[in-house]
C-alpha cells in the first residue's frame, strides 16, 4: 500500500508502533499512542484536543491510544482521551469524542458519532451513522444498526446524564431510539424503529413506540436462510469475525468457561 | 493553540478580525467576513459557492459573515450568502447553505445539515446530525436533538416549500420528523421519534405518530433530577450558556421586560 | 472557476476526459476514467480501494467510471469498482462504496451513503443522509428523503442479504425504514415515519409502523399547491430537471412508447 507521505503532522510524545502506515494530510496531536501494524489513512484527525486547548496555554492533551492491528479510514476524528483495543475498524468519518474507552475487534461504520464518556466492550459492530450518546455502556457482541440513537437526557436540556446499558450478543435495529435510562439484557433483539424506554430482562424481543416486550427471543419463528435453524440465539448462526469462528459457539463457550443456561 | 498555516487558501474581499486563528488546509473565498478572536479550524470550506459559481465566469461570491468569538471545528462547509451573530460553536463537518440567518450563541454539533433559506434566532443549540429543511424559522433557545428532520416539501417532488416554524424555548427531541407547515408555538415540548403535523398552541407537551397534544408541560409530572422541581418551564432548572445564568430566570425576564404568563 | 491545482494525486491508468477540473487535496487512485466536462471538487478520494488493498501487494484497483457533464462536490468518497452514467451531482461528504451501479442524471444529497452492491437507476434523486444497503435495486425518476434507510439483513446479523426494492416513480419520504426484502411497485408513495415491509402493488399510498395501503395515490385527495390539480401521479405536476421538462409528461410518454395505463 502506498500513502504519499504528504503533509503529515505528529505533535509530540506521539508513540508510534512496529509496521504503522500513515495517509496523507492526517495529523496526530501531542501523547498518542499507535499500536504495531496498524494504518491510519488520510485526512484523519487522531488526539484532536479537548475544548480548553482554544482557551487555555497551559492546556495538556490526555493520551489517546489505539491498538495494534487496527484500520482507521479516511477523515476520522479521535479526540484526545480515549482507548481503543487492538484489532479495530472504521468506516469514513467516524468522529469519536473523549473519554471513550472500547474494548478489541470493534467495528465503527462510516459517519458513526460516538459522544464520549462511554463504554464498548469487544467484538461491538457499530454501523453507519449510529450515534452513541455520553453515558452509554455497551456490552461485548452488540451490533447496533444505522440511524440508531442511544440518548441520555430524561429532562431536556438539563445536566442530568442517564446513559443506555445494552447487554451482550444484543441487537438493535435500524432507526431505533434507545430513551434516557433504557437497559436491555443479553441476547435480545430490538425490532427496527422502535421507541426503547425501561429495563427488558435477557432474551427479549422488543419491539413497538413505546417498545414492549413481544417475546422471549428463542422462541420467536425466525430462521436462518442459509442454515435453516433458529436464528436467535444467534452464536449459533453466525461466527463472521467472532471469537469462535472456526470453533462453533458452544465448543468456545466451554473453552471460555463463560457456560449460560441457554 | 497551535495550527501550521499551512495550505490556507484566502480569497477577495476577505475581512478578517483581530486575533483570528485559521488551521490547515482551510479555504476562505470570496467576500468573506469573520469576527474578531474567531478560530477556525483545520480543513473549513468558508464562502462556499453557489451552484452558478461551477458554469458562470461572472459569478460574484455573496457575502458571508462570520460573527466574533466563534469557534468552527474542522471539516465544516459554510456555503456563501450566509450571515451569524457572535459566539457561533459548532462541531465537526457541519454542513450550512446558503441564505441562512442565524443569530449569536448559537451551537450547532456534528454533521448537522442547515438546508439554506431559512432563519435561526439567538441562542439555538442543535445536536448531531439536526437536518433543518429550508423555509424552517426557529426562535431562540431551542434544542433539536440528534436524527430529527424539519421537513419542507407537502407534495414531494414539488417546487412548493412550506417550513417547519418553532417557537422559542421549544425542544424537539431525538429522530423527530416535523412535517411540512408544522408549526409550534413556545415552551413546548416533542417527544422523542414524534412525526409532528398541524399547529401546537404554546406549552404544549407533543407526542406519538401522529403526533397529538399530550397535555399542558406545566403540568406534566416530570422533575429535574438536581433540582427537584418540575422541569418545565425548563429555563428555572437550566442555566449553561444561557443569558439568565447566575441571574435566574425571572430576574433576567424581569430586566428583558419580556415578562410572560408562566 | 478556480482551483488551485494543489496536492492533487493521480494513480495509474487514470483517464480524465475534456475540460475537466479537479478541485485540490483530490487523490484519483488507478484506473479511474472521468468523463468530460465534469467536475470534482476539493478534497475528494475516487477509486478509493477495497479492504484487499491494505494486505495484498499484488492488488489491483477494479475500475470506476464517472460519466460526463456531472459535478461531485467536496470531500466526497467513491470507492473503486463502480459505475455512474452522465450528469451526476452530489453534494458534499457523498460515500459510496464499491459494486455500485447507477444511471444518468442521478443527485445524491450530502452524507448520503450507498453501501455498494446495488443498482440505482436514471433520475434519482437521493437527498442528504440518505442510507442504501447493499442488495438494493432503485428504479428510474424515484425521489428519497433525508434519513431514510433501506436495510437489508432479515435476521440481524447473518450473510444473508435480502435487498430493497423500489419501482419507478416511486417516493419514499423522510426517516422511513425499508426493512430487508421490501417490493414497492411504481408511482408509490411512502409517508415520512414509515416502517415498510411485504410487497406493494403500483400506485401504493404506504404509511405506518408497520406500513399499510392506506389507497391508490391517484385517488388521494392531495393537491399540488401552484397547479391546484391532484398531485399523482406527480409528472404531472412536476418537471424540474426530469426528462419530460418543456414537453409535458403525456407527450414524452408517447415519444418515448412508454405509455402506462395512467
Amino acid at each position: 500500500m502506498k500513502f504519499n507521505n504528504r503533509n503529515i503532522t505528529i505533535g509530540k510524545n506521539v508513540t508510534i508502533g512496529k509496521n504503522v502506515r500513515i495517509g496523507d494530510d492526517t495529523v496526530i496531536y501531542d501523547n498518542v499512542s499507535i499500536g504495531d501494524n496498524t494504518i491510519i489513512c488520510n485526512n484523519c484527525l487522531l488526539g484532536e484536543p479537548l475544548n480548553d486547548y482554544y482557551h487555555n496555554k497551559y492546556y495538556e492533551n490526555p493520551k489517546l491510544i489505539i491498538g495494534a492491528n487496527s484500520l482507521i479510514r479516511s477523515h476520522c476524528i479521535f479526540y484526545a482521551g480515549s482507548s481503543f483495543g487492538d484489532y479495530l475498524q472504521t468506516g469514513h468519518r467516524v468522529m469519536i469524542r473523549e473519554h471513550t474507552q472500547a474494548g478489541s475487534h470493534c467495528s465503527f461504520g462510516s459517519s458513526t458519532d460516538i459522544q464520549g464518556e462511554c463504554v464498548i466492550g469487544n467484538y461491538v459492530r457499530l454501523h453507519s451513522l449510529v450515534n452513541i450518546g455520553q453515558g452509554s455502556e455497551i456490552g461485548d457482541y452488540v451490533f447496533i444498526s444505522p440511524y440508531t440513537v442511544l440518548t441520555n437526557d430524561p429532562t431536556p436540556p438539563s445536566d442530568t446524564i442517564s446513559g443506555v446499558k445494552v447487554g451482550n450478543y444484543s441487537q438493535i435495529t435500524a432507526s431505533c431510539v434507545m430513551l434516557p435510562g433504557a437497559v436491555i439484557g443479553e441476547h435480545c433483539m430490538v425490532a427496527a424503529h422502535s421507541t426503547v424506554g425501561g429495563t427488558f430482562e435477557d432474551y427479549s424481543f422488543i419491539g413497538g413506540s413505546p417498545a414492549k416486550r413481544l417475546c422471549d427471543i428463542r422462541k420467536a419463528p425466525i430462521f436462518n436462510d442459509i442454515t435453516k435453524k433458529r436464528q436467535y440465539p444467534w452464536p449459533y448462526n453466525f461466527s463472521r469475525n467472532m471469537p469462535w469462528d472456526g470453533l462453533g459457539y458452544d465448543e468456545w463457550l466451554k473453552e471460555n468457561e463463560q457456560t449460560k443456561d441457554i
